[in-house]
């Protein structure tokens, strides 16, 4: 049997106890080095296929082989691991090798919802995903989406925002944005949640440091009802109050 | 104190350990009835202020006012609290009442993310989400978001899909879609995700039946490369395979 297993944000705590069990109970548990130490406290005897980033095919071979041999065997993610992680590659690539085995995926909770509750109450009504990684999306499209999901005033949460390789990319989606969102519109940064170091920033597209803004962030762009009370940034319902 | 808390889809496994503390813990605990049936099996000592549908802001309030007597009190919604859930109208109406209180909001996994991955991994690449309720927000907005999430080819998650108040919004719904969509687009219905009865359905646009979904469905429709292997909904991330 394969797991494919999100753990959250990166905490104990906010991990399912479904996920915990899986990763108790697995043979081996194949994953990148760094999630690996995340879970070192609860798992003991299993054995810990870790490998380097980028080697995502790689890790999910290995852990396909494994599970093949009979073995129970759990890949781990960071936050969901359907969410712009390994699910989906598990199965393509069981697909593309044409070999039947069972995979069960354990959904975990996404960074988008995890920073949504550390800023306060922002995804309250419709909102989008979009990765500004180019890596594996064609920019034009990143940018067709940008387009569209501003247009529609959607909440948009920007995972991978912004890193050395890719710098200029947060700026970029910001200027799109900005053709439809006023400079007043709130945003919501959601710093390393779930660790110990974990910040939730508020500001506006006019006066955002991109400096704050790393691979750890979440950047949650608000629509043009979002407001922020307190240390709360909060997108209304709709209710009448 | 006042938490929020995100029970996810239903059963107690797919909850995360710090919901289910705050839950053992907490003095009071506010929730429409159905929900708070779900958690009776590890709450037992609590004080419990169930009340029926549609009396959202009611409840938000008595859990505000018990929360204010100096109570720790845990008001709970299903899936992710802050989607479309209580976070962010406890969140208002505190602002609305200038009450100081501390409100923590403990996230849980909405029902698009365990739909997803009990469908295999649909939600790969970008995507949105989309309520098709105009309870709370006007058709004309919802029928803006559906036009900009089908043109720019986001996998599309709608929430409250269908019910007896609004049997044909889902089918409005497609029509706009296939505009930008081809018919043969996969989609997944996740139904009553996390209890007994949950069950996957694959189907496309054009192949929908309707009468399938109901308010405890999520619809998850795919993107121009979204393909099903075996029982799987795949949304490719764009791995070189």
């Amino acid at each position: 049997m394969l797991y494919v297993v999100g753990l959250g944000p990166g905490e104990k705590e906010k991990m399912s106890l479904e996920a915990i069990e899986v990763l108790k109970r697995a043979d081996v548990i194949v994953g990148y080095s760094t999630y690996v130490r995340l879970i070192k406290e609860f798992v003991k005897d299993q054995q810990i296929v870790s490998t380097g980033m980028k080697q995502e095919i790689d890790r999910c071979e290995k852990a396909i082989d494994l599970a093949l041999s009979g073995q129970d065997v759990a890949v781990i993610s960071s936050g969901d691991s359907g969410v712009y992680g390994m699910a989906g590659l598990v199965l393509e690539l069981l697909s593309k090798r044409k070999e039947q085995l069972e995979v069960k995926v354990i959904p975990g909770i996404t960074a988008s919802i995890a920073g949504a509750a550390l800023l306060g109450a922002p995804l309250m009504n419709d909102f989008c995903h979009i990765s500004l990684s180019d890596l594996m999306t064609p920019w034009e499209v990143i940018e067709k989406r940008l387009h569209a999901a501003a247009s529609a005033d959607f909440v948009i949460c920007l995972y991978n925002p912004r890193s050395k390789g890719r710098p200029k990319h947060l700026a970029r989606a910001l200027e799109i944005i900005q053709q439809y969102k006023s400079k007043e519109t709130i945003i919501g940064l959601a710093k390393d949640v779930g660790r110990q170091e974990e910040q939730a920033i508020l500001t506006t597209i006019e006066q955002l440091d991109e400096t704050q803004v790393d691979m750890t962030t979440v950047v949650l762009i608000g629509n043009k009802e979002t407001f922020v009370a307190g240390s709360n940034m909060i997108t209304p319902r709709g209710y009448p109050l």
